[in-house]
């Protein structure tokens, strides 16, 4: 079983909300068929999400009743994000069904602490393709938070020991600096010799999810747990499916002695 | 609190597949913002589930593979239809959540036997309009099976004690026989003298999720905990507005001594 995270800043266009980034959504959907191996998709909210959660400062859990509107309004964009990757997936012959993140999830300080997990292990097992979504739970301490897709991620791949775990992204892998701002150099391979200096290189982006310092805290987490981590770039055609199928063009973080 | 049970036959069109009936959606929204009561809404699948659960016989439960390109697809059409009605209550001033059916419910032999209720009691207390719908839950006996908005109502009942449950269907209240089909009279007031009778003319109507039969038994449940249950057209402008505030224009079934 391989996980797949689908980066929000990969599947909408950050620039427009509310917009899809249909190409990316439909070569996904294509590429995860044609490989034909057992996946979880996980994706996140992006311009779906982030928009409203800004306005309505839904990162910083419940602190007024005005937020309320916002709470809604950010679930049920979601909501339709989700159709359109579920219609996409369906469109190319697999048969997905979404594990509700909101329903399943709840959250204590920001991290998972309780997962109802029957209705997963049941899609696995009945052959469906499990999808989750970054998206807002309830939260014992803050009453409710932003679980990022990178959290499910480094959860389910604690809960379900997958063979790897795929991140996509907008850019082509990690790099020494961030390569949208400055002349940085990708990393080919991460392994305990250096991943402590690629975390230096982790700095927050102001996504309403964590940005890139809780992107690294969970892979780090997925790391050690012994499990190969690719970064690609999922705006790039083919990516995925040579991802899938171990020919990976991007950064493969993963312990040596494996 | 209020239980709203949305009728499928009210809230899309029968005869034509996938299509909401916006002007009751609409009415819905509008009558529960301005009832400013604390309400729970669930409502049927109606035209966006029952055509592709009965192609692929899905209210068989699991019979082969082939089924599971109709589980997605009736997953995502509900869907739709779920982020259709949640716009429609955004819009009025409300703050919807939808509580996911396939996510919190797991039935045994078509009869829920866990739900994961934590989401649930969390958006009550924060002051969110909890939205469940009927559809597709996995199944302990039959793998999956079709969860009906009634029984998700009479066990909600059960669960919350609410202090009445409203059923909106596309008739007037509950008839000596079949509106639609002979003529009939309407009945009013429905208590322990006459509710045996009542069970008589519940005929099954050949729905996906059960008929008027499986209607009537969650009915007979709820009836049984001492709750008011009332069944109205939501179909007519006002009913619901009406029936919120106490003055059922259809049957009020209940029990004399409470």
């Amino acid at each position: 079983m391989i996980i797949i995270k689908a980066g929000g800043s990969a599947i909408t266009k950050k620039s427009e909300d509310f917009t899809p980034n249909m190409e990316v959504i439909s070569n996904i959907a294509k590429e995860i068929k044609n490989a034909g191996r057992v996946v979880i998709l996980v994706h996140g909210a992006g311009s779906f999400g982030h928009p409203i959660a800004k306005k309505y400062s839904l990162g910083k859990g419940y602190v007024d009743e005005f937020q309320l509107k916002g709470f809604s309004e950010t679930r049920s964009s979601i909501s339709e994000l989700d159709t359109i990757i579920l219609k996409a997936l369906m469109q190319n012959g697999l048969t997905p069904v979404k594990i509700g993140t909101f329903s399943n999830f709840i959250t204590s300080n920001g991290r998972i602490v309780e997962f109802h997990k029957e209705p997963l292990l049941r899609a696995i097992e009945l052959g469906l393709l499990p999808v989750f979504t970054g998206d807002l739970v309830f939260d014992k301490s803050r009453v409710f938070s932003i679980l990022s897709g990178d959290q499910i991620v480094s959860y389910l791949s604690k809960l379900l020991k997958p063979s790897r775990v795929i991140f996509g992204t907008d850019v082509d892998g990690i790099y020494t600096g961030d390569p949208k701002k400055e002349k940085v150099k990708l990393i080919k391979e991460v392994s305990e010799e250096n991943i402590d200096e690629i975390f230096k290189f982790a700095k927050s982006t102001g996504d309403a999810s964590g940005g890139m310092e809780g992107k690294f805290s969970e892979i780090f987490s997925i790391f050690d747990l012994g499990i190969e981590i690719d970064v690609i770039n999922l705006t790039e055609k083919d990516n995925l499916s040579n991802a899938l199928q171990g020919k990976v063009k991007g950064t493969v973080i993963k312990k040596k002695n494996i």
